[in-house]
């Protein structure tokens, strides 16, 4: 950030007054920039026994299977960015059942949250973002071939958390590995 | 937002080539300026049977009672984001526990967490925000005072669920009450 987006004059970064961090402050009339964490939203949608992925379209990770999950919009609830992201990505209809995972990147400063979810028919496609969408049985799904480790960790978790018959809401604090890309960006 | 806050050009309210939401894209280096929904994470910080509460010392809710809470800052967790919170409105330290509860606050894009928390020790004072801070039992807890609808809610579920000696992670979308001020701002 280098212009205040109010009135375009330039900013310093410094720690306002009572305040603990530096911060984006414009030069000529004061505003002060905040920036914060943004929260990436996604579902587990599940048809009978089978999960929905869909395979990237996009960078990062292009070619890589993933659950369908974006930023968050304003003004949107989490469990409607959930629904919309599948709707996006999949072209699919779910019925957003309850959270299920919340995974922090604080090297990124994302929060990652996972819903479990119902699809409502079998009709999907790929969306724009999206090169395939298709069902997986548990032994089908392509670990090796995941964009994400936050999607690994929701998937390994719900996986448990279906065979032990009782599901939980699971938390991770997850750190990059240095020999990869940036995760979730 | 009027300016580019990467060049400093003047920006224009339109929707980029495959997307689906008008953005803020500058219109000099065509940077395309996304906002997203804010997140303020809180803690609920026990001693024995007592609820910790901050007396706000600052806008909006001045005076008012509420958890320890505040906006998430970059390059944290959320479980750090509550124990710094804490720390800086309360001068207590805690250990963070599970995640409690999450509530949507879609019309001023605020998604607000609790975390569940044992204080350390006793020592607890009024930090630079905090008019006073105290401990209360639950009879004594000042509903008719407290500052934000998210901070009710989760102290409302908190005590069943103690009471019930079985908690859970809890979700709950806020509507605006049209005749109060926005909530969590």
């Amino acid at each position: 950030m280098k212009f205040c987006s109010a009135c375009g004059a330039t900013v310093s970064l410094r720690v306002p007054a009572g305040d603990a961090l530096p911060r984006h402050v414009c030069d000529d009339c004061g505003e002060i920039h905040y920036l914060n964490p943004k929260m990436v939203v996604g579902a587990i949608p599940v048809w009978g026994d089978r999960i929905l992925l869909c395979r990237r379209a996009i960078e990062p990770r292009y070619g890589k299977w993933t659950l369908p999950a974006g930023f968050m919009e304003n003004r949107e609830t989490t469990a409607q960015a959930a629904a919309r992201e599948t709707l996006e990505e999949a072209c699919a209809r779910i019925r957003v059942g309850p959270l299920f995972a919340l995974v922090n990147i604080p090297e990124i400063s994302q929060v990652h949250l996972f819903y479990r979810a119902e699809l409502q028919d079998a009709d999907f496609a790929a969306g724009a973002e999206s090169l395939e969408v298709a069902l997986f049985h548990e032994a089908e799904i392509p670990w090796d071939t995941l964009a994400f480790r936050s999607v690994t960790f929701a998937l390994k978790r719900f996986l448990e958390d279906r065979r032990n018959e009782r599901y939980g809401v699971h938390t991770e604090d997850l750190a990059l590995a240095r020999t990869s890309l940036p995760e979730g960006t």
